[in-house]
C-alpha cells in the first residue's frame, strides 16, 4: 500500500490542513481504532467527542468542526473526501488474473472480449457476449444472449437469465439473480396460468448490485436499472419496473412490478414500493415505508401507508399516545355528560360521511 | 414465432371482434410500446387514456370498454386472454437440449428419467430419483434421497437439501434454497442448541419457486407447498408450514413456522404471518401486513397488527390526522376547563381496565 | 436410528416418567402425528388438548401439565429434554465423507486441514486456510485468504468473499454471502462513488446462518457475527455492524450498518435496525419492528417506529379505534359548541410547541 503524507493528501483532496503536513498515513480507520499512521473522519456528529481521544494520525473534517488535539483535514465533503484518500491508499479490489479458466464452460458461439477473467466452474451460454476487461467468479451462469459490456464484475454465484443486458462497470454481487421470470400468472377458474415473460432486463453503466437481489424480467418490456444506481443486499424489482439513475435501493427493499422511479430517489431499508405508480425525481422514501400512491419530485415520505414525511414523523411517533388519547377521549366524555346529559348525540354509530375528510 | 391473424385470435380465445380480422398479429407489447403486428391489452384502468393513442394493431378488453379506434378483442377475462395468446405467440422459455452433461456430477445410485437435460457442474448425489423431461441447470445441488417427478425445472444455482420432494411441473428459480434446516433451536443457559430437523419438504404439483426463496424443512414433519401455488422472489416459508393449493405469495413474504394457510390464499410482497396461526381459504394479507392471529376463510386483512381489510384501510390512514386529532382533545379539554373547571376528572392516569375495550 | 426405552430416555434427559419405563421410543414427532414408537412433547399450550389424542408412545411435557392418557416424561425444560432426545435418537445430518474431490479447485496456496470433505466444483482461492473436519458443500467459493476454524459445515452455492474469518463449529446454509462489499457511497454532485470497503466478516464459534443472507464487510473494521449467535433466512446484516453472542435473529431481519446488539438479543422476523444504534444486552425485538433509536439493556420494544413492548401493545392494539375515536372527538365538539359556543377556541391550527409532548 502506498503511503502517504498528510501534506500530500490535503492536496489531492484539496482540503485546507491543520497539523503537520509531513505527518505519513498509511491507512484508514475509524476514529475509535486508528492508531498513528491511520486517517480517520468525522461524518456523524455522534461520534465528534472521539476527536479528543482517537489515536489517528489526523481525520478529515467539515469546515464547521472546532480543531481537535488532532490534526485535521478540513474538506467542504469529509465523506467524499475519505472516499477519495481510501481509493488512493487501499484501491478497490484487485481481481486475481486467471484468464479463461478451462474449467469454465463457454459456449463457442459466445464471444468473450479482451483481458477478461472468467473463473472455474462458470458457464457462459450460445450467443452470449461479453465485453472487454471484465471478470466473472466461479459458479456464475451466464445466459443464452446475454450481452455484457466492459469492465463489469459479477461475483460468485450469480445467476443472468436469458438475453438481458448488462452495461460498462457494473459490480453485481453474490447469489443475486437477474432476469427470472416477472410474477405473471393469469388466474382463471381457481388456476394460475403463468403467462410467459418476455421481456428483458437491462442493467445500465455503473450500477452496483447487492448480494441475494432478485430483478425480475419484463413480461413485454424489460425491466431497467438506471445508471449509476445502487442496489443493497436482498433487494427485488418487479417484472417491468424502472428505477431511473442514480438512486440508492437500500438492502431488503421491494420494488413491486410496472413501477416507475425517477433519478436520484434514495429508498430506505426494506420499505416498499407497490406496482403501477409513479414516483418522481429525487424522491426519499424511509426505511420500512409502504408506499402505496404516486409520489411528486423531491418529495420525502415514511410510514406505512407513506404520507409527507416531515406530517409522517410527527404522526407515526404519536401512536404511543393512542391509550392516553382514547382515555382522554372518555374524560372527556364524561365531564360533558355530567355537566348537561340532555345534549347526548343522537347516535353513537360513526357515518361515513362524517369520518372521511 | 408464428403470426396469426387477429381472426384467429379471436376465435382461439372465444372473444368478440370489433376490427379486421385479417390483422396479422406476430407479437404482444404494452400499449405504450406496441408498433404495428403487436397486440396490447387493458386491464388495469389506469392505462385506459393509452387506448387512443396506441399503435398496437388490436387490443384486449373486457367487455365494459368502449370501442377505441384501435380494433379490440372483446373478452370475458382479458388477462387470461392476454395469457393464452402470450404462450400461442411466443410459448414458455425454450431449454437447450444437452442430455446429460459429461461436466455434471451424477452419483451412480441417483436414478434420472428419459428425457432429462442435466447441465454442467451440477451435483446429483446419492439415491436422487428425478423424475422424466426434467431441466437442471448449471450448479444445481441435488441432495442424497431427492424426490423430483416430471417436467419440473431447476435453474442456476438453486439447492435443494437430502430428502425433499419435489412434484411435477415444479419450476424453481435461480439461487433458491429448499430444505434448509428449520431454525429450530433450544436454548438452555443461555446457548441456543440446535435441534435436528428431520422433517423434510414437499413442493406438489405446477408450484412455482422465485428467486433467492428459503423453504425450510420441517422439524419433524414436512413443510409444505400446496399445489398450484406461486411464490415470489426471496419469499421465506417456516418449517413445518403447510400452504395451501394455489397461492399466490408476492415478494418478500415471511411465514413463520408451523403456521397453516388454507387454499387461494393471495399474500401480498413484505408481509409477515407468525408461526402457529391458521389462515383459511380464500384469504387476502394486503403488502406488509403483519398477520398475529387466525384468519377466517374469505378474510382480508391488512395494517401490523393486522385487522380486517376495510377497517384497517380506514384506521391506518387515519394515522396521519393523529397530531389534530391530540390537538383537539387538548383544545376541548381546555373548553371544557373554561366552561366548569369543578368537573375536572378525579385522576389524569388512566385506569388500565378503562382502556381495554 | 438407536431405540431407547423410556426409561433409559427419562434418565438420560433426568426427567420424571409416570408410565411404563420399558415403552420403546424409535423416533420423535408431533403430537397430532405420532405413531407407536414415537415421543412427542408439549410446549405450547395450543396443543395441549392433542394429549387426550395422540397416539404417540409418550409425551415430553413441563411439571405443571396434568396427567394424561399417554405416558408422560416431566423435566423441568420439555424443549430442551425433546432437543436433547431428537440429537440421541436422530444425531444431525451426516455428511458423506468425500476427502477433497478431484472436481473441486483448490488454490496450491491453500491450507486444508485433516478429515475435511470438499465436494465437487468448490474454489477455495489462494492463501486460504480450512481447519480440520470441515465439510464445504459444492459450488462453494471460498475467497483469497479467508480463514475457517474445525469443524464448520457450508452449504451448496455459499460464497465466502477474500479475508473472511469464520470460526469453528459454524454452519453456513445455502446460497448465502458472506463478506461482499458494504453499502458505501461517497454521494458527490450527484454521482454515488464506492467507497473501498477494507474490513472483513468475523463469524465466531458455534454461529448458524440460514440461506440466503447477507453479511456485508466492514468499511473499516470487521462486521462480527458473535459467538453462538443463529441467524435465520434471508437476513442481512450491514457493514460494521457487532452482533453480540447468543443472538437469535429471525427470518428476514435487516440490521443496517455500525450498529452493535448486544449479547442474547432476540430479533424476530422482518424487523429492522437502522445503522449506528446500539442495542443492549438481553434485548427483544419483535416482529417487524422498526428501531431507530438506542435500546436499553433488558428492554423489549415493538412497533414501528419501535417503542416499549407493553406500552406498544396497547399503542399499536389501538390503530383500529382511530375511526371511531376520530368520530367521538367531532361529537365531542358539536356537544360543546351547543353548549357554549361562545367559549370556542382562538383557532383551529394547532400551533407546533403544543403538540410535541
Amino acid at each position: 500500500m502506498p503511503a502517504k503524507t498528510l501534506g500530500e493528501l490535503a492536496e489531492y483532496v484539496g482540503g485546507r490542513l491543520f497539523g503537520d503536513p509531513s505527518v505519513v498515513i498509511k491507512s484508514a480507520s475509524t476514529l475509535g481504532k486508528a492508531c498513528e499512521g491511520d486517517i480517520s473522519f468525522l461524518v456523524n456528529r455522534k461520534y465528534q467527542k472521539q476527536l479528543k481521544t482517537t489515536n489517528a494520525s489526523a481525520v478529515i473534517v467539515g469546515k464547521e468542526i472546532p480543531e481537535g488535539p488532532v490534526p485535521l483535514l478540513i474538506v467542504e465533503d469529509p465523506y467524499y473526501a475519505f472516499m477519495q484518500i481510501m481509493v488512493l491508499l487501499h484501491g478497490h479490489r484487485k481481481h486475481k488474473k486467471v484468464g479463461i479458466s478451462p474449467r469454465a464452460s463457454i459456449s463457442d458461439s459466445a464471444k468473450i472480449g479482451v483481458d477478461c477473467h472468467i473463473y472455474d466452474f462458470v458457464v457462459v451460454a450460445d450467443e452470449a457476449i461479453i465485453g472487454d476487461g471484465c471478470v466473472i467468479y466461479p459458479s456464475v451462469f451466464i445466459g443464452q444472449g446475454v450481452q455484457i459490456g466492459n469492465d463489469s464484475i459479477i461475483y460468485p454465484n450469480v445467476t443472468v437469465y436469458d438475453g438481458c443486458k448488462i452495461g460498462n462497470r457494473v459490480i453485481i454481487n453474490s447469489n443475486s439473480t437477474i432476469g427470472e421470470d416477472g410474477f405473471g400468472y393469469a388466474s382463471y377458474k381457481g388456476i394460475h396460468h403463468k403467462i410467459p415473460q418476455i421481456g428483458g432486463v437491462t442493467i445500465e453503466d455503473d450500477v452496483e448490485i447487492g448480494a441475494c437481489c432478485g430483478i425480475e424480467r419484463g413480461t413485454l418490456g424489460d425491466t431497467i436499472i438506471g445508471q449509476g444506481s445502487k442496489l443493497g443486499d436482498l433487494v427485488t424489482i418487479g417484472h417491468g419496473t424502472k428505477i431511473g439513475s442514480h438512486c440508492l435501493l437500500v438492502a431488503q427493499v421491494g420494488i413491486a412490478g410496472s413501477a416507475t422511479l425517477g433519478h436520484h430517489c434514495v429508498v430506505g431499508g426494506q420499505a416498499g414500493v407497490v406496482g403501477h405508480v409513479t414516483i418522481g425525481n429525487n424522491v426519499t422514501i424511509a426505511a420500512q415505508a409502504g408506499v402505496v400512491n404516486n409520489v411528486p419530485d423531491g418529495q420525502a415520505v415514511l410510514g406505512a401507508p407513506a404520507i409527507e414525511a416531515n406530517q409522517g414523523k410527527r404522526a407515526y411517533s404519536m401512536i404511543q399516545y393512542l391509550p392516553e388519547m382514547r382515555q382522554n377521549i372518555r374524560n372527556l366524555h364524561n365531564q360533558i355528560e355530567k355537566m348537561g346529559p340532555s345534549l347526548e348525540p343522537d347516535s353513537e354509530t360513526p357515518s361515513e360521511h362524517d369520518i372521511e375528510p
